[in-house]
């Protein structure tokens, strides 16, 4: 048990510089520290998994956001999976393994609001546990359900589809028996969409002819749900076709730069004659329906009624090229960092 | 009682032309046409009083809408209070006053369908049924507590205000314990604002020289119902200032031409990063909900806790330079038309 026993160097990667505004090498750093001890109420743990996620590029900004910038010298934040190696809290025992905000770094405390969860191993893989069972199963599973609230027969609409959210919104879209649409960036994800999401259409919004015809033909009776993590000219397609009591939900803006704001078609006719409600969606403020969700999402997992896709890289060095990569949109699968070698 | 018998003329204002886009004396025409025969289930009506609503630009427009336009030749679509003359229907009795969609005319025949509710003259005077108890009352009401959800002690923000429908959602803010805030066109409406319909402040948007900064002073706790009739520009301000959790309701885009789709800012990262919702009112979905709206509103009235102002022309030849005034913003309280000599 090597692996768990802590050596004197805790490698970490601390915000160097903020985005200006693209995303480089420049914004990261790669540090050594004494391995911390935990105080009293706090856990040591060895992270096993780190998760790569384009909020990632908000964390780090300047600039109205739903939570304060990292700190420049900070740890980056970041989701993981980490075993506990040492604990001072009672709730958690050596060997327990947690998800929570743990950071880019090979070893982490942590008290028990840095927890979002136990992890049972037999549920499902341990990685699952930053996708499928945490964040991207708790803003894909109550974003559609509880704002997109899908009926039986109606069309979805998945912007972007093939990304880990994405991809699970479309599954979840035809657990509840609606038509699934997704739009998404290349041909491979496409493809993606079609064998592997379960979506009925995809369309790959860079090389459509005509956005707004493509997504005319996938949606014959219209668009009764838009889960939205883009916005721009991809929604202005969808807005186009929304149906009365269309629902849309606001999950991403990955389509507008955050200054200056950029000018689009104002929304206000659609929304009134169609009275549909556009309602923003912060996973964060749900925290307290992980539980919940992740037991409902395990079992679709089990019964084989959910896939995911990962794409891992190895070591903790390589968290800003995962990074890079995923806002470049390049990743296939949801973006991960494996720190213990499998 | 010459006035409840049908004399051989029935006088009549069709619609003779589009909108293009404005509304002027080209969209319209008086006609003559002998008084209509109630069939079986249907009534013959003396209509007393026309309502004058913004709606009915839309009513008479070619494309998206809530409703078809009215056709060219057809009476225009007007709701009225009229009184029974001759009753085919079990429901309606020589005399009873009933609310509906009576159209622009002396006399009318309505069958059920027609009909929204029948009035009682004791309640509040006859024109209040339509506005406060009708539609005007209706919009405010659903639109403010069904959409808007204001809790006590939160800031509304009004666009516009002193219209018939804005007035009356100021002085339901006030019931509710809410801070409002209005925004409207004039210094004579500014006053009426602050003298008449209980706003805590008002602002003339078109004179103040930076309306975010007037609207900042006047929201020191940020924004969390917006009632927006008007959009564009008005309402960037106001987005400007949402605080976590608003609720905006789209109950008009007086201020968003049907064609072109005007650009504005996107309000996307608004929406998200302040979970907001942004949802479409449109007072014909909730006409079943009528009696009870107008039961309540009725009650503070008679408890002298909402007042109104009304702008009556007299005589049917009126009803269109009525609308005109009401669209050009020069009306000052609830536009109607008087067709009974007082």
């Amino acid at each position: 048990m090597t692996e768990n026993t802590p050596n004197q160097i805790n490698r970490r990667v601390v915000v160097a510089a903020r985005p200006s505004p693209a995303v480089t090498e420049a914004c990261f750093r790669l540090e050594e520290a004494a391995v911390p001890e935990p105080g009293d109420g706090e856990v040591l743990l060895r992270n096993h998994y780190l998760s790569i996620d384009p909020a990632m590029r908000g964390w780090i900004a300047e600039g109205p956001n739903y939570s304060p910038p990292v700190p420049i010298g900070d740890v980056m934040r970041s989701f993981a999976v980490g075993e506990v190696v040492r604990s001072r809290n009672a709730n958690y025992r050596e060997g327990d393994f947690l998800m929570g905000r743990f950071g880019w770094q090979d070893w982490a405390v942590a008290n028990e609001d840095a927890v979002d969860r136990k992890v049972d191993p037999a549920e499902a893989p341990l990685s699952a546990n930053l996708h499928l069972l945490g964040m991207t199963g708790l803003t894909a599973y109550l974003g559609l359900l509880d704002v997109g609230m899908p009926k039986e027969g109606e069309t979805v609409v998945v912007s972007t589809a093939a990304g880990a959210v994405g991809a699970l919104v479309g599954q979840i879209a035809k657990i509840k028996g609606c038509r699934a649409v997704g739009l998404t960036g290349s041909d491979e994800k496409v493809a993606d969409c079609l064998e592997s999401f379960g979506y009925d259409s995809a369309i790959n919004y860079k090389t459509a002819d005509d956005l707004s015809v493509a997504l005319a033909e996938a949606c014959p009776d219209g668009v009764d749900v838009y889960y939205d993590m883009t916005g721009g000219p991809i929604s202005d397609a969808v807005m186009d076709l929304i149906n009365v009591g269309a629902r849309i939900v606001v999950v991403g803006t990955m389509a507008v730069p955050s200054s200056p704001t950029p000018m689009g078609p104002r929304y206000n006719r659609q929304i009134l004659v169609k009275r549909a409600k556009m309602q923003g969606f912060l996973v964060l403020d749900h925290f307290d329906r992980l539980d919940d969700a992740a037991r409902e999402l395990a079992r679709w997992y089990r019964e084989g009624r959910v896939t995911f896709r990962e794409d891992i890289s190895q070591g903790l060095d390589t968290a800003p090229s995962q990074l890079f990569k995923l806002l470049d949109g390049r990743n296939r699968g949801k973006a991960l960092v494996r720190l213990i070698s499998a």
